[in-house]
């Protein structure tokens, strides 16, 4: 069985499981404060051209997304999300767990846009009885978003522009943010993220690293006592060392951006595969997901030989299904798969 | 600087860091429903002689405490524990963050004993007005405690008897659990503390592991819905098969009891030059941590050449300090800081 | 301006506060404990049929809701109720304060259906990755909903069919109780109520009392420790003796029922008046609340005289409002408004 | 049977009473929009020389301490109180469950001191590890104390200047804050408290009112949006005009002091009845709470006739009672006591 069933299946980048081998018996101090974390931070300030910034590693998606808006919120905030937000829906309430409300736009391919966001601001202050409902507190984006989608440049800025207006910082999620950086449409890079969110994370665990996700604060009011929130959070890893030598392997020359972009080249020949086959596809994705809706008899087929996951039901005959490259994805796995579509009844 | 000041200063076992690389690429399920973690929890399972228990692999000491305390108790209720409990003192509030109240007992040493337990009970029942005081709902204990001190056989049977006729579940901290296992006093063996704890977990992150806790789960009316709580707490990770990986080399042929007793061996060798010499100790432990009471000039002198770190003043002129040692502690370097305690002046 | 804004601008029954005064200096033990709200108990407990509820009284109707809803919950659970439900809309987030989703069912006007209950349980529990997802904990409804309509005794006997199939509990937010309950079309009794729900209230603030909400727990799983949680969400009044005379004045001679239906009356004044106007109603109120959908420029010419709340726009050139009565709502003003009714252009 | 037991075992005072009487059919806008909320805030500033301060009003006192607490703590802070403090022990984990903990000192008699809350500051910040503990937010004090004791003037302005240094709000629980203004020793003021601390609240609840109490917020920093976090409490009464009678009643013409007056004259009798007797008194109150030490057969004596607590046990044949006036005790009542106590064997 090859699996395309999702982005963590494998370890992590020969390099980074290198790196942990030659440096397994030093000694070095705990929690973050150790001089491979410390490097890891500077190459991804440099990254984002944001020296200014603080940079923090934990360990998970859900931690991390809920470390951040714990530390934003008021208790009488809410987080702003699409309605498919990884934190409205896949994350067992921790969010609620931390006493603060999902307010959910509807979205379809898992964007959401500046004028959704003012739309909903205004009708919170615009009613006369708004201390009866929860208050915006921030807004919450994916980037790229559970669908493999991507916001524009413009897209983000105008986001940006709303979000300053109405006072709430804007907090990207990228758990896959390497994938949504190296597209051929793509026009956002790493220093413009940094410009537009007051915080985003970059996601190692589905990208080279057997686990870990930096956290980068860009606005100064925002900073103050965040480790506190780690700690609080269950984020603080003792052996914190583990996430800078991940991070600096990924970021010191250029390693997050290469593997980025092999899976979505592999994703691409897949979606193209199913393209010319003449199957449609669910969401418009440019990066490393692939959503085709495809006639449940061929699900079958392909399923003998690769796994994949069902992603929603599309009508009585015929399913969406989600196909995930990845940085470990092999190069002669993805021809075998696009040979097999092409030869599909 | 050689280092004593904790004991998660190194890497992993080399073991386990050989073993993460032979399995590197191979694809398996997310989220610890591979197949490495479930013979790490048949390997566990057998080693406490319990058949019918849950485990769990969490990433982090504080995460699994939370995580834990959080799934038993009912929100008017708290978790009783010593003063110096790891939960009332050094997560952050972690516990109060889940909304619960850390009841506290008073503990020169860690330990906390029956008769408190049973004290506490009967004073919340006994007064009139109980509601309007947090109940307890738990009891949680560490061994060894933060102290380095150990529970006894018959002490932990006591614990267990008024637990059970307050109905009160006794949950246990096993950061370091591997090193209260091995000592030439200690009584209590893996196979009792299943069979007096309701639950419990095995430390990895202090013995020889990268990260990561094993949860055991012993009394049937907390096993439900417990993998819901990992996730909501952000402690299921991805790459589940990295903690079933460490947790199987640690415990498919004796590897965890053996790195145990390599750290307690050189812990005893510690603490008899620290006695010899004349010096007192500020808890009598028999495990890996040690905490003499020093001259402030002798923590000079020592401190030139390794690393420990400060408990707490102990009069004008001396101090508690702490020297941890570690499955990884070289015997080299032990012998070099014995020899220099018996040359102090 | 004579008000029909909403069913809360009056004090209370006078009956009700010629008792408080006759008792004003009366010594009596403090929350809750003392004979009127021992007596009050006995009463709402013979109008239920129910000897064996626990019956708690508390002061408004989001501390009502939060602290059954907290009181039920697990961590991991959330709460099921309409888009609609105050719980989900107008208590500021005080669910999630207390560290849970509300789980939302669309809704047109403020029911929910036994079948939606059970294919959302379902899709849950046949999702693999449930863990990841809030439980479904409890499901919660209002009689009347917010927007004046009633549960059939069929439709509640569905709900508590698959609630008990489910294993959710079926709660039900009664602040208007009352006014559910004596409609010519209404099949459903209190006695009804306590056999189908699991916990209700029925409301005071609304129909003839200062403030006070009677919690009633009929299923005896959920009855452990209520107080505590009463206490712990600041619901406790230390004078609970004032709750206590007001339900027992309410209820020790059919008071509550009696001033209901004098306002389901008035309300069905109006409701005719409209309709015979030639104006649609947004939702087919039985109740105390109405909800006419008004041209803009009959809103202003009402409004001269009386005020009632804007509910919200339906089309460019009309709105949806609404107009509610009260137990105190006089007839003269009924009159005089049916009157103005009649004669718009 | 008298009671002395508590101080609100009574209901209102008649004037509140009849002002309730003679407004109950006014129609007026709810939670705490109405004319009188507006009228007993401008009296409340007033009194307190406090122009700008925002005034709100909330029920009772654990909502109270919750509401405010909530609204001025971050999520990794925690509020220092004494270990006797209202909300370290009698609010069944209020503050908890809003996910903060209690940090408590030391206290014999209810008061803390400037000092002790400079040493807890300063232990949090030097301590390396500091992002591993609950980190002090503010600090929460009682006048007068659980225990009777009073702060005396510049006590309070130690304390003040303290926490500025610290940056901590000060916060002042006033449920008996009347009571603590009255005694003859006393030299504190409304306006001074209004002076010196950030937020407190006066009491009406135990002072002449059915029920009430009036948050003061002095400092501008913290009145943001505090609304919201009343609602969300569930401490925004529907009928909110009934606390504004009650506090326009108590402030128009001084009749909160007046009868604070007469509670603390009536509490100096029994003061000094019981000293004259030769008893001593477990805590040095001025106030209207009085703690007798009484052996065990004065208890039965005195119990035949007056109901008083039992507080604690001090040796095997005394024990610690609380005797509590009110606004509502009558003189008869103790001067009957009194001479009881004078004729005690």
């Amino acid at each position: 069985m090859i699996r395309f069933e999702n982005d963590y299946a494998e370890g992590a980048h020969p390099r980074i499981l290198k790196r942990m081998m030659e440096t397994n018996e030093e000694q070095t101090p705990g929690y973050g404060m150790d001089e491979y974390c410390e490097r890891a931070r500077i190459h991804i300030k440099k990254a984002c051209h944001a020296e200014h910034a603080d940079v923090h590693f934990l360990v998970g998606g859900t931690q991390t997304n809920t470390t951040i808006i714990a530390s934003i919120l008021r208790p009488h905030q809410g987080a702003v999300s699409a309605t498919t937000g990884h934190i409205a829906v896949h994350e067992t309430g921790a969010i609620e767990a931390t006493g603060h409300k999902v307010l959910t736009l509807p979205s379809d391919d898992g964007k959401i846009y500046a004028e959704q966001v003012k739309e909903l601001f205004d009708a919170h202050w615009n009613d006369v009885t708004h201390e009866h409902m929860v208050q915006p507190g921030l807004v919450y984006i994916s980037h790229p978003t559970e669908n493999g989608t991507t916001y524009t440049k413009s897209e983000l800025e105008a986001l940006r522009k709303v979000c300053r207006e109405c006072g709430l910082p804007l907090v990207m999620d990228g758990a896959r943010l390497g994938y949504g950086l190296v597209g051929k449409e793509n026009d956002l890079s790493l220093a413009d993220i940094a410009k537009l969110c007051d915080v985003f994370y970059i996601g190692g665990t589905k990208i080279g690293a057997l686990f870990g996700e930096a956290v980068v604060i860009i606005n100064d009011g925002l900073k103050k006592d965040f480790r506190y929130f780690i700690k609080q959070r269950g984020g603080l890893l003792a052996k914190g060392r583990l996430l800078g030598i991940q991070f600096e392997t990924l970021f010191e020359d250029g390693l997050y951006e290469e593997i980025s972009s092999h899976a979505v080249e592999m994703a691409m020949s897949i979606r193209e595969a199913f393209l010319e086959k003449g199957f449609s596809l669910r969401y418009d994705s440019k990066t490393n997901q692939q959503f085709p809706i495809l006639p449940n008899d061929v699900l079958g087929k392909l399923g003998e030989k690769y796994s994949f996951s069902f992603w929603e039901k599309f009508d009585d005959s015929h399913s969406v299904v989600r196909f995930c490259t990845s940085w470990a994805t092999k190069k002669e796995n993805v021809e075998m798969l696009v040979a097999d579509i092409r030869d599909l009844a």
